[in-house]
């Protein structure tokens, strides 16, 4: 899937382009090679984020995952900068959602030097694994991808009157545990009673409440029942949806100019800013 | 969709219509505005009512809440009044079902001042998340909600049998688990060991009562893998009526004298009670 | 549906035949009638078993909850005598599936004079609700069990198949559970941690005993996402085959001399014995 | 179905194919007794295993388990000795799946001779389960495992983009409840705040960890819900992929040379190693 680019798209010089190509896109080696590697950093940096939140870990390798996290900091924000260089718009890439996740994804080690031992700096960093998602296309399963995300598409509308209907049923639900069983058995307030009921109709069973009273029992097993019936619904929905989809041909290229995706396979300019692909 | 109602329907006056078009339906601007400030009111004073049941919300809010829900209630009550009198025969409208939903939004808060305290009236007020139901229709989803429920109603009769077969399975699973476990071990009774069943089918699993014995275990493992691979049957049945139901052209309009709903987009008459739509 | 029954068939007596289309057939109205009062007898006999396991309700009610057992154990005895003798061959009746539950329906009661307090004999009286299957044809609902029958014995090889898999895969999962979480972890031997493996598996989760390592929660971690997606396996055999089976036009009738059903509508034979229908 | 093999093929001697024909195969009525035999020695020896974990059955009736295991490992020793002899390339059947698995089987009993005790040479035993595969062709079963098998590799890719979905889901959703509950309610790290999401997530909910602020219930309630929903994608895409697959002929002729499968029913020679079937 080679491609030739004309003199005339003189916004970009030559150095540009080939990191373009190489970092953003996945159809020369060079780029499969780049998006090899950079999955592996992407794993190994949020796996040392996890380890780092384990105590018995943190008290041992503590300086060991503090060198980690500055190694990739440091990879990443080079990362960042070519990307910038390289995108021919990069305020249109800094402000696209995979610009903000790729600064979230070293901002926060930066920021920790003024704010020292924030937790919500260390989590944020978690976000990392998003940027996974960039590198999906390497490995051809794209078209899968967009297949589902298709049918989910299709079928959002009526999962989301399912999903308003079952929050009526919860609430009304809920309102009722309490009234039946009360503070004395758990069910201290209808938030938490409510709780309780997605609790229950999702099939997750905590345990943590659990309904005491005959009457309030009964009230669970037919909550129970409905929760094991209507799951019925949103599979019915999808599984229509996934027989109707087709499954759809679509190429990986990235637009050099604003780094939008989703171009058809026959495309010759961004269908979002114009730009010669 | 702009109707025009000729003179000949003298039961009502031009006032009535111009209410009845801005309060029942969702074809005008007002009509929208109206919906639109109708759902926010409902979802705020349900708020309300929730967070007064939280112990440590209602020791330092309580009369704000209780200003909240009064001020909710004039305004339902005004509501409920100008339905009353855009409707043509507001006997039929205060018997259906939304009519009855009506009133119990306001009645309990008025209740409340003869007999103080009562928590069965609190809840009550909890059913006002149903009037959110009648408003669906402003958003569009009105489709997708007949489709769910054409295809829930044509699986009504199998999910009936289904549920049947899982009703004498629970009974019997519930009263050889009461045998084998017997009240050492929970199962103090047979409602209680049906209710354990029930629990244990639909995979919800609280862990309040769980089997001992090696036995008891056995025959746990026997009815969590039955509930686990049954699951199959009420899917099976609602997919296959999704995949035969099509999607309907439903109109929103409701009828300005007994205010009943789902006339077909080309009904020129109430099919209920025959008056001009 | 009526039928004329040739004097030829000189097995049965006229007052047999009108027995017989009275306790067996569901298609006249005094069949009808009969059948209505025997569903409300086996609900009333079963729930006053049920009620009895109830310690506080057996304290109180104790005596009554006796006499009522033994109002419905002469009345189920009386109706066990006039099946048996309208039926033209009461011993294939009293071997059959339905002879056999109707036989234990009344015998415990006569048992437990001999043997006094016995709580299987109790319990076995529960088996009563399975009686409510024979009466399951009146409501008309035998079409879609007949329907939900074919496609669950289409699909039961293949479940089968499934199931088998799952076995396997508890087996060596509990084992690997019982290596690494051990003794100490509640996970006391083998089977106990197959019993785990199962409850996670199928997602009911009660909680009892729950890994308590890094390793063991990473491996249940691995259970639990397997037992989320594979539970597509029976939804989608069950599926496929719920979308080939037609629904079926089933007769209700029963053969007068063995009792036996599933006749097609235009049998004129028993099927089994050949007898006239 | 009966096959002829010629005198060409001399690299097996007359006993040898006999004895091919009995273990590795079930179309003769020699190799179907042995199938039946070999898969209770298998049930047999894999439950000795289980009941011996148990440590009441330990303590009583350990030097007679002790004396079964020896036996069925010297019957499935010179199993599999037969095996090597019949096979005509022994080395390739004892580096295959099966080769090994035979080899598990046998060697953890001679180990323990040397280390005695060890947990994990026990442990290993209970692989003799998934000998069992082998021998599920004698059932028939064969034509559903490869339906089953063949819509689930269709569906790889698809399920294989979904859980990676839910991999990252849960990665953030575990985080964020690591931030919002912390270390207090028992979310002590990111690593065990991630397993709580997964025991969420797929409904399983053991309650060991649950939430305790109301905002840390309010994502739960999220979770929850979203694994209720989503459970209907790889419902989906099995359900389209096992309409779509058809059911096949598949021999269950095993490789004389290379012990291989899955060959199709016209086929005349092995298609992994040349030889003759």
């Amino acid at each position: 899937m080679s491609r030739k680019r004309t003199a005339k798209n003189t916004s970009q010089s030559h150095w540009q382009e080939v990191t373009h190509e190489v970092i953003f896109e996945a159809d020369t080696p060079a780029g499969k090679w780049f998006d090899v590697l950079l999955i592996i950093s992407i794993v190994l940096s949020v796996l040392a984020v996890m380890l780092d939140s384990v105590s018995s870990i943190h008290a041992k390798y503590s300086s060991f995952l503090y060198a980690v996290e500055w190694f990739f900091t440091i990879l990443f924000t080079i990362e960042y900068i070519f990307r910038l260089l390289s995108v021919g718009r990069p305020l249109l890439y800094a402000v696209s959602f995979f610009g903000i996740v790729d600064l979230l994804a070293i901002l926060p080690t930066y920021l920790s030097l003024l704010i020292p031992g924030s937790r919500y700096l260390i989590v944020i960093r978690v976000l990392r694994v998003l940027r996974i998602f960039r590198v999906l296309k390497l490995v051809k399963y794209v078209h899968e991808a967009k297949y589902i995300k298709q049918a989910l598409q299709a079928s959002l509308r009526k999962i989301t009157v399912f999903l308003f209907a079952v929050m009526t049923l919860v609430i009304i639900m809920g309102s009722l545990m309490y009234l039946i069983e009360g503070e004395v058995n758990g069910f201290t307030s209808i938030p938490k009673s409510i709780y309780w009921a997605i609790v229950t109709l999702t099939t997750v069973g905590y345990g943590d409440i659990s309904p005491k009273t005959g009457l309030g029992q009964a009230l669970a097993a037919l909550i129970m029942i409905l929760g094991y019936s209507i799951i019925a619904v949103p599979t019915g929905i999808v599984t229509v949806e996934f027989s109707r989809v087709q499954e759809l041909k679509i190429s990986t290229r990235v637009c050099p100019e604003c780094s939008a995706e989703d171009h058809d396979s026959d495309a010759t300019f961004c269908k979002y800013c114009g730009s010669k692909l």
